[in-house]
Order: C-alpha cells, then structure tokens, then sequence
C-alpha cells in the first residue's frame, strides 16, 4: 500500500515504535511511558542540559528508548518486535530507508500490520526541526580546544545543508521546515569504512573501527614531508599534513613480501587511516558543494559520525582544507602560520614578479576588469575573493588578499560548521511520523 | 644549491636527460638523436597523428625516450643514467618532483653534476603550455560511444584547471602561459590505489591494478537497487549507480568468517571497485573546484590515467554526477532519462504542490525576489540555476529547469571535460628544463 493510501484512511492506531532501515543498519525507535522506562532496554540519547527527549502521543508523554539491529538479520529484529509486543495487529508501523520498501510484505504478514512508508529525507528534515530549539542536540568540534563543543541551534538557520552520512551519503538543501532539495551526495561514506574494514582486518561493526582507530598512527599515510625528503618543498601544505591517504604502504612493502607486509600493518593505523580518508572526504566535499550552493552551515547527521571526536575532527579539517591549501595554513596556530608564509620570501624570479603583481593590483588581468566581465562571474561573497587569482602570477597573492581569506575564514568556522548527533536527529525524525 | 644561484651562472652545459622523481615513481626522459632511436631502450609516447614528439636543443632536433623507476629503488635509475652516459661531470641535470629536493646530493655526488631544481607545477604547466596546438597529445572520453576521443587544442583555452594525478592531487587553476595558482588537492589519489591494491592483494603496480580491474565487476559496491529493494525508490537516482564503494562487502561477509568471505572475494572486484571510487572521487571533485573557480575546461593529467578507458571513464561519470544526481539521470542515454523523469508522476501531495510551485514560478521565494538580494547570490551561468531550488517544496524542479539543466549539460559535456595523457604532459614537461 503507498503512503498516499494509507494516509487517507483514518488511523486504526500507530505502534509506539518506528523503524529506519538502511543498507547496514536496521533503527529502531520505542516509545516508552515514563514509569516504564526501566523494564525497557535501549540505549537513551546521549545525556544533555535539556534531560532525556520526550514527545506527546495522544495526550501522554513517552521517553525515547533507541536500539539498532543488523539489517540483514531482520528475524533478530522482528523477534524483538514480537516478544515485547510493540507492534499490534490493525496498528501502522512508521518505516523509512530503503528496508520500508524491502521488507514492507515480511512485516505486514508477520505483525498483521500496515507499514507506513515514510521518505527518509522527508524524516531526517523534519527530526532536525523537531530539534531545532532543544538544548544540547546539537555540536561542532574545535580544532584549537580539540574537543567537541555544544551549539545552540535557534529556528532563524536556513538555508543550510544536511549531509547525510549512511552506508551511502546524501546531502540536502534545506531551504524551510517543509522545504528542501536532494542536491548531490558521493559513495565513499559509511559502507565503504565497513567494507574495507571487514576485508582488511575482519571488522564486525563500525564502533569496533572506531575504538582500533583511536589507537592508530599515521604510519600508513604519505605525509607531504614524505614528498618532499626534509625541505618545505612548494610551501602550500604543512609538512606533517597527508598527501596521500595509504600511500606509503607502498614504499614500506618494497624491500617486503606481501605476507610480510600485511604482518607488519596494524588493524589500529589500518582503521585509523581509513576513518580519516573518508571523514575528510566528506568534509571537503560538504564545503565544495556549501560554495555551490552558498550556503553557510552544514549540519552532519547519520550513525557514521556516532560522538566519535576524531570522525568529526577529520571532516572538520576537511572543510577547512580548500581555503587553508590555499595558502600553506596547516593545523597550527592561525597567527604563527600567517606569520611563516609573511616571512618567507618568494623562491623563483617569476613568483617574486607575480607577487608584486598581486600587489600592485595588475597582473594578467585587473580586478575591476574582471568584475565588468558581469555574467560570467562569480560574484557571492566567497566567490568573489576566489576569482582573485589571476591577480598573480606565482602561488601565493599579496597578504592583502590573505588577510582577507583570513576573515572569511574565521568567520566560516563561526557560523558555517555545526555537527549534529545523527543517532539522535535521526531516532528523533522516526518519532515524528508515529504523532502524524 | 638553490635553483635561482644555479640560473645565475653561465650553465656548463646540460644533461640530455631530466627527471621527475615523485613519491612512487621516477619518470625519466632522454632526448634521442634520431639516428641513435632503434639503440635506446624506452617507450615512444603512445603513437599519434602528429608523429613522435620532437624537441630542439643547441640546433639540434631530438626524439623524446621514457622509462620510469620505482623511486625507493633510486640505485637502478642511477644504473641506467651511469650506463648510457646519460649525465656527464658538470653538467645542469633538470629534476623535478619531491625527489630534487631528496636526492639532490646523491645525484651531484654520483655524477658530480649540478640538480637543477624545477618546480613541479611550473613544469606541468609549461608541459602543457608545450602541447596546446600539437595534434594527438589530448583527448576526453565519450560516455555515448564508451571510449575516448581526441580532442584539437587552440592556444585559445585559458582559464582552465589541471588535475595532477600522482601518489596525491593537486588542482591547479591556470590563468595564461606563466600565470597559474595551486588551488586545492585530494588525499585520495593514485597512492591509495597502489597501497590499498597493495595490502588488499599483494598488487605490484598500478598497471597491474589496472589490467585486473578490467576483468572486475562491480559486485562489491553498494547499488542504489540494493537500498530500495526492487522500488523505483526516492526516484533522484538510477538503480544501477554505485551508493557506496564497497558497500556490499559486510552484506555478504553476514553468514560467513572472515576467512572465508575474503577466499570469495575476487581480486578482479577488488580492483575495479578500488580504480572507480578514486577516478569518480577525483571527477566530481573536479568538477566541484571548477564551478567555485568558475572554469569550464579541466584537464587530467599523472601517470594514474595512463590511457586506461575505464578509469577516465569513471572520472567523466564523476564530473557528469552533481548535475546528473539534481535530476534523476543516470549513465542511460539522455533522451531516454529525460522521458523517464517526465513520465513519472509526484509521489506525495507535497511533492506535487512543489512541482505546480517550481511551474507556477512562485515557492518559498520568487526567482526575482532571490535576485534583488544581490551580493549573496552567485550569479555565475550555472549558480544562477543552482539558486532555484527554493522554488520548489519536493524533490523536483519543474521541467522547465529541468531543461535548461539539460542544455548547460550538454555544453558542458562539450567543452569542459578534456582528458590530458599525463604521460605525454609530464615527460614534455620535463625537457622544457633542458631547453632553458
């Protein structure tokens, strides 16, 4: 039966549950009254200011118990259904993610019920509303504190984008409460750390990669040092910063067998190089397509992300990555790094002539003339500064320029990168459609 | 000694060699007197239309020779050069890459010559600026005919941007001749295919990768099909694309040990899955940087294309896949996706009012009413139709759009997407060192 069909006939009654089922993972949402909570197992959200989440339902409040299940093993999921009786013959049972359109017979024979197919982007859009307003949901890391800090998130935030980390990845444009645009996504997300994994060293889950990650070092990355023997090399990238996710397995296995070389790797940096490969991907891609769509707050949702620090580290520097590159700005402390790259001279005659360009405003062409160009350009407020390069000849522009990047930076990590729970946006946005 | 204290001097003559020794591999070119061709060892560049390339140095026209080495066995390059008296004592030996910097003093000690430091983007560029109005050097792949095409290059083409494909990625934004910008890089790039391929399989080179890959299927990865069951789904993509790079893998891995999964799992798989995660990663970023820099060529250039169709194929997918993913089309052929979206009505009441909103020109905000708040709005040809989705409140835009999407598509596809051989592009860029 389509939503539309089942929405027109009058509700014999919801389950006081609700399902996600995704590629990996099967998501599971109860409703539990308050003197109850401690006969039911689950996992409660992340403790917060604001105490435990709760919703009304027919004039009660319920708290919100979680658990999760694989998704290829639906029986396990169905025999937890049955034995607590949380699905009734006649009831309809909110599901989302693929499994509503898979699975939607297996339940409906099984419980007697009416699935109610809910669109997952429609769910996760409107559990980010739901929680808009509601105190510690939301958090963004810092990179200088190194640590994950609270947001408060107001009502008055739109357009943003949501980027929504699953075995697959999915990011929207949400322009309103009811409003928004699947705009793109990628396939290297949450499956691809689990695939590899498994097959690299035999991991079961995705918490058992994150705990190894914790443990891991860098040894399996070629490190823009590696590139460049001891010296600052072109002077863009910080030496310690990676060039190339993986790529100094290569240079350790030459002298190696290959059975030798996968003794000598260990599961910890295996983990650790591929949560960061991934992460940052993710988030220099979030920030690519952010300028596309000149927005400037990116929310990160999806069980990838788990309150797991050094997953939002990664995806943090991977949305700082294209304005630092820019510029030779690592992950070290703003001012001294803008005080390395004034101090160094430039290196070859032609970068010291498109230096002076830069700052004598010439160059292959000015910027007033570039901006009578009209249409062809770029004018939104990024943008703008970014069509700044033909100003020079040589890598670097004047620090005229860099002082600029400079503000808009700080003013990006400001305003532009909050990162939301997604176990909790996501269990939350289930519950809406059971109070429909 | 420093490149601009070697420039100052009269050079004593130089090598008929140069180098570019990067973080796997050390590409060497020699220039050939023609008689002397059938004796030396090395590939010709791929044969072309335009005949072998050909250089002048001191009056003298030159073929040019390559051969390539693994840069942590650095000895047997120096072998070959010392065997063929390649670099005599005195002489200006033109390096590039991180190994100038690494083995400058080996190589003046050895052959008690000068390392001549050059600038490895600097010799891309010039590369590149060497082959613009050669014939057969460029060529782009045709998704319609499924292989590549050659591709004419005018002088006429600036700006445009370069992906330097190598162990890692650099993006560079080229203005003119001598004026050109590093503007960003990835992680994932060639190093991970070759370490990834490495610990996976034991794979040797990247040729090695490359050959299995086109005996792989794309069984490992995670298809749109496999999240939504047999469903047409959220409809925003073809069932058939890849929604996670190795996705699959714990899905199969459920029923049996570790061990055994990795005994199914086919190197061939592995392989190809590796190759089209890198290669669509690396097309979509492009295209991403290429919107923000506002260009409409890009050029690919490393060792990691290597005329290898199905990797240039999976990058052509990328950069097509922002575009393509806003509307629902797939690698079918165009008209047939077209009349697909089209005949496929609104899935949900909201959906449906959506579209009459985007029809109607009305929605959240009006097309005009998002103008007029000017200095926010990218106004590029492709940001202003990037701006519209606020017009519409479900998934889709009114076919209107939908249209003028298809156009700019298609003159994208036209102009913007030229693949460069890297291996032509570096080897000639190298010899400009020698001619200077």
């Amino acid at each position: 039966m389509s939503e539309s069909e089942a929405d027109k006939k009058e509700p014999p009654g919801k389950a006081l549950c609700a399902l996600d089922i995704g590629g990996t993972l099967a998501k599971l949402v109860c409703l539990v009254k308050e003197e109850e909570v401690s006969e039911c197992e689950g996992d409660e959200s992340t403790p917060r200011e604001g105490g435990p989440l709760t919703t009304e339902c027919n004039g009660e409040t319920f708290r919100l118990k979680f658990r999760h299940f694989f998704t290829a093993r639906v029986e396990e999921l169905i025999d937890f259904l049955k034995s607590r009786e949380l699905v009734k013959p006649g009831q309809q049972l909110p599901v989302t993610g693929g499994g509503a359109y898979k699975f939607e017979e297996l339940f409906a024979e099984r419980f007697k019920c009416t699935v109610a197919k809910r669109d997952e982007m429609s769910s996760v859009i409107s559990g980010l509303d739901f929680l808009l307003g509601q105190k510690g949901v939301a958090y963004k890391y810092d990179p200088n504190k190194e640590q994950k800090v609270n947001v408060e998130l107001s009502r008055d935030i739109y357009p943003f984008l949501v980027v929504n980390v699953g075995s697959g990845v999915s990011v929207l444009r949400v322009n309103g409460p009811k409003d928004f645009v699947r705009v793109t996504g990628t396939c290297i997300g949450g499956g691809t750390v689990l695939g590899l994994s498994h097959i690299l060293f035999g991991a079961e889950s995705f918490d058992e990669v994150v705990r190894l990650s914790e443990k891991g070092t860098t040894e399996l990355d070629l490190t823009v040092r590696d590139l460049l023997g001891d010296s600052a090399g072109s002077g863009t990238l910080p030496a310690n910063k990676t060039a190339s996710s993986f790529g100094r397995v290569y240079m350790k296995g030459v002298s190696k067998t290959c059975e030798e070389l996968r003794r000598s790797i260990k599961r910890e940096d295996l983990a650790r190089s591929l949560i960061h490969m991934v992460s940052f991907n993710l988030g220099y891609i979030a920030y690519l397509v952010a300028r596309i769509q000149n927005v400037h707050r990116v929310f990160f949702a999806g069980k990838y992300l788990n309150n797991h620090e050094p997953t939002i580290a990664s995806i943090t520097r991977g949305m700082r990555f294209y304005q630092e590159h820019y510029h030779g700005l690592g992950d070290e402390d703003l001012d001294d790094s803008v005080a390395h790259v004034t101090r160094r001279g430039p290196r070859t005659p032609e970068e010291a002539r498109g230096r002076a360009m830069g700052e004598a405003g010439g160059g292959g062409s000015s910027l007033s003339g570039r901006i009578e160009e009209g249409g062809e350009e770029d004018e939104g407020e990024g943008g703008a500064r970014d069509g700044l390069p033909s100003l020079t000849g040589g890598r670097y522009r004047s620090m005229t320029f860099f002082e600029g990047q400079q503000q808009y930076r700080q003013e990006a990590l400001l305003s532009c990168l909050i990162l939301l729970s997604l176990w909790e946006l996501r269990r939350v946005s289930l519950i809406r459609g059971t109070g429909r």
